[in-house]
């Protein structure tokens, strides 16, 4: 079993060690020297100069692992692996890109031979040690040719990953996913605002996360995480309450509108995240001068 | 180890089960026949035709669970109770209660010699099996009296139940428990419905909810259970699309405007299950007219 891996952050690099752990032969690449370094020694991991060295060194039909950040970079990756690829290879593009993307790539690259599978994989920094879920899009052929590493990477070889459907269906599943995870996210970290809001009931908020986890509605591996992170510091002191967003949320808040399906629970968590990065800044400012203007109300000045 | 519980619906039949077959002698009342009949002849257990009967079966210092509807029924069995009750006794109101009303109850009654204590429980049908999550308000002496009914009912007999706090402040965390709840189910809900919208992409919503169980950032409780529904009924024929509520989100919305304390999220959620009740329709109604007057636009009308 041999495997190309390209791409070694977090995710790629773990799933990298996942499958060379078991056996499976990775040659891998990242554009960084420090990413390659890291996984340099490992056993049954080698990593290749560039994308030209990586296709070498893989015999047979290939099979490409892409984990880079969604838009550019994997456009970029695809478009250089193209001409060293052959007709029956397989690249995987196991990040997060936008669907409609994934469904474009799978045609382009069927019509030159090449299988493209769009895997949404989740699990994050744990996925190393208790295994990934994976959703994935493409062909029937093509899944099976990926199957035995799926089976690998996933958190139950049998149930831990999935056929969702034809090309795109995959990162579709996944994009869900993420909104979804947005609208959970949001909604545990409101009730431990409002908890924390109350100081006169005294509720020590990190040891009644760790109670939620045994026997209640909401526990989950979010609440496990809410748990783990308000025992260590109730006051998340040092944390600036700033999110970032990447795709996901966005993509999810758009599917609801041209769909006409409703999520605004989804898109509020996306609305909340805009928020925390500044960027209700203007309208707020804008409200305050109307206050101001029709009923004299004071103004808070910048420092 | 004996305790009285009043009212024996799903949680409360529960819990009188899970107390009883853990070896605790359960002296327990409820008004409809039918719901006593039902545990009648369980081992361990005993049916009092009123409270009365149900206090007098009680040796010493009592501990009677009243687990009713919040609201009058468990203000009209706490006003029953207070002379059926002597000094050194313990009620714990195991249902939805409003924090501020145990509180005044906790006050109240203890102005009486009485101790009160307020017990979020959270587990629904399951508990029995699995065990509950018991939030846990009163004076630490209260907490020690009922501490091994906790351990028993707790699905964990250290880690499951605690005690949150002063009088309040169970109620307070089983509140907000509830308030992220209507969250996350908003945003599972929310997610699903987007995947069904594409059946281009041929996505089986069940077994992806199955996959998602295994390794993924959403896996929850509440992922487990929409896994089960959508296997066995992916269409929810035969389901309406209206949603109950029943006191704790409205609660949870409430305290996050006193606070001034965001939670646009749950507050979002609460207001969709408002509008699954129909209360959106007159404002609907509404806007359909102004679109006509300002735009002959069409109005559909009722059939």
């Amino acid at each position: 079993m041999e495997i190309g891996i390209v791409g070694l952050g977090r995710m790629g690099a773990g799933m990298a060690r996942r499958l060379a752990r078991a056996g499976a032969h990775v040659i891998c690449h990242d554009r960084s020297e420090a990413a390659q370094k890291a996984l340099a020694g490992e056993a049954n991991v080698d990593c290749a100069e560039n994308l030209a060295a990586l296709c070498a060194r893989l015999a047979g039909e290939r099979v490409i692992v892409i984990m880079l950040p969604a838009g550019a970079p994997v456009e970029d990756a695809v478009r250089e692996l193209l001409p060293l690829c052959s007709s029956g290879d397989t690249l995987v593009d196991a990040g997060n890109s936008y669907y409609r993307d994934s469904m474009r790539r799978a045609m382009a690259l069927s019509q030159q031979g090449l299988r493209y599978i769009d895997a949404g994989v989740s699990g994050g920094v744990h996925g190393l040690e208790h295994g990934y879920c994976l959703m994935l899009g493409g062909t029937p052929r093509s899944i099976e040719i990926f199957e035995p590493f799926a089976r690998i990477l996933a958190a139950d070889p049998e149930r831990g990953w999935l056929h969702c459907g034809p090309s795109g269906a995959g990162h579709y599943a996944k994009m869900i996913h993420n909104g979804i995870e947005y609208g959970m996210m949001q909604a545990l970290a409101e009730g431990f605002a409002l908890l924390a809001a109350k100081p006169e009931l005294d509720i020590d908020t990190g040891r009644l996360a760790q109670t939620w986890r045994h026997g209640s509605v909401v526990r989950s591996w979010l609440l496990d995480l809410c748990a783990s992170i308000l025992e260590e510091n109730e006051e998340l002191a040092g944390v600036a309450p700033v999110i970032d967003d990447s795709g996901s949320g966005r993509w999810t808040a758009l599917e609801s509108i041209e769909l006409g399906v409703p999520a605004p629970v989804i898109t509020t968590a996306l609305m909340a995240r805009f928020s925390s990065q500044g960027r209700s800044d203007r309208a707020r400012k804008l409200i305050a001068m109307m206050r101001q203007r029709f009923g004299g109300h004071a103004v808070h000045k910048t420092p």
